[in-house]
């Protein structure tokens, strides 16, 4: 996707090796999200693919897909629910444990977060084994929600995170 | 502050006793953020104060301060620097150490994050003891920046983080 002066999203991601462990190579998306131009067009080109979806709220993951999910709400005219490790929300919860590309993570979300049949567009900031989104679309579904889309910034194939999430609608700006 | 149908930015903090821990009141903000009138309300009122400051940045603490502070950067046209707990940023970081108002906390910020002079402002969801808020001012300035100006949802009055920031311009929307 091009930016002004032929600028691409792509060429705001930094490549950071052995983070956060030996041998994984980090995609940094801070260079992005603290450029205007390129949070702009990330933000309204992801809510864009969206805008005829009838979505009723944004469900952001934490913490990055916060930086992402919280405009983008505001661009869809919807609220926004965050998903937090566990231990982290203040009121009755939903959990979920799930397997990550390093180490397992527990996610909650608010009990109350979602009214019965509200369509929701789970947000964050990378695909890489699916294992994230995946146990957000359970959250959501529990809470009595339904999915009617996902949005991510970067995907990275190689992991085939997609493969777990054949049964929603994911999108995604930035392949690698 | 006022909404349609005279509902309050009050109306939708949630009081939750003994979080994080036994004898603390905690302000739930999932409650506004979850509300698309509260959210754009919150979002535009804060971001406005500021339109006239020559703002070069927001800089969100980790992580509620995100929820507001992306989408203030996208309303005043900015780009967005995320300040993380110790060890979740990928790059090179500066670190400041303090005290909570439960317990010690480190925060970092990436080393390349501002450019010098740039003018931050910025973005948390509560205003306790002060002690985050003064130690991303110092972040700010140990990164070449200065504090512009610093926007909190709620403030917490009783607790007088104001006292230990009156070097800085300083607004909230909700005082209690």
């Amino acid at each position: 996707m091009k930016l002004k002066d032929d600028l691409r999203l792509e060429d705001f991601i930094r490549n950071v090796p052995d983070f956060p462990e030996k041998g994984i190579q980090f995609k940094d998306v801070t260079p992005l999200i603290g450029n205007p131009d390129a949070l702009g067009t990330a933000v309204k080109a992801l809510s864009g693919i969206f805008n005829g979806a009838d979505i009723g709220v944004v469900v952001a993951i934490e913490a990055r897909g916060y930086l992402l999910g919280a405009p983008m709400a505001m661009e869809l005219g919807v609220g926004l629910v965050p998903v937090r490790k566990a231990g982290k929300l203040p009121w009755h919860t939903y959990r979920v444990d799930y397997a990550l590309e390093y180490g397992s993570e527990t996610l909650e979300m608010h009990q109350d977060a979602l009214k019965e049949g509200t369509r929701a567009l789970i947000v964050d900031d990378v695909l890489a084994t699916g294992g994230t989104m995946q146990a957000t679309a359970k959250l959501v579904e529990q809470g009595g929600g339904s999915v009617a889309g996902m949005a991510v910034l970067i995907e990275l194939a190689f992991l085939k995170g997609r493969d777990k999430l054949t049964d929603y609608d994911l999108h995604s700006l930035i392949v690698f």
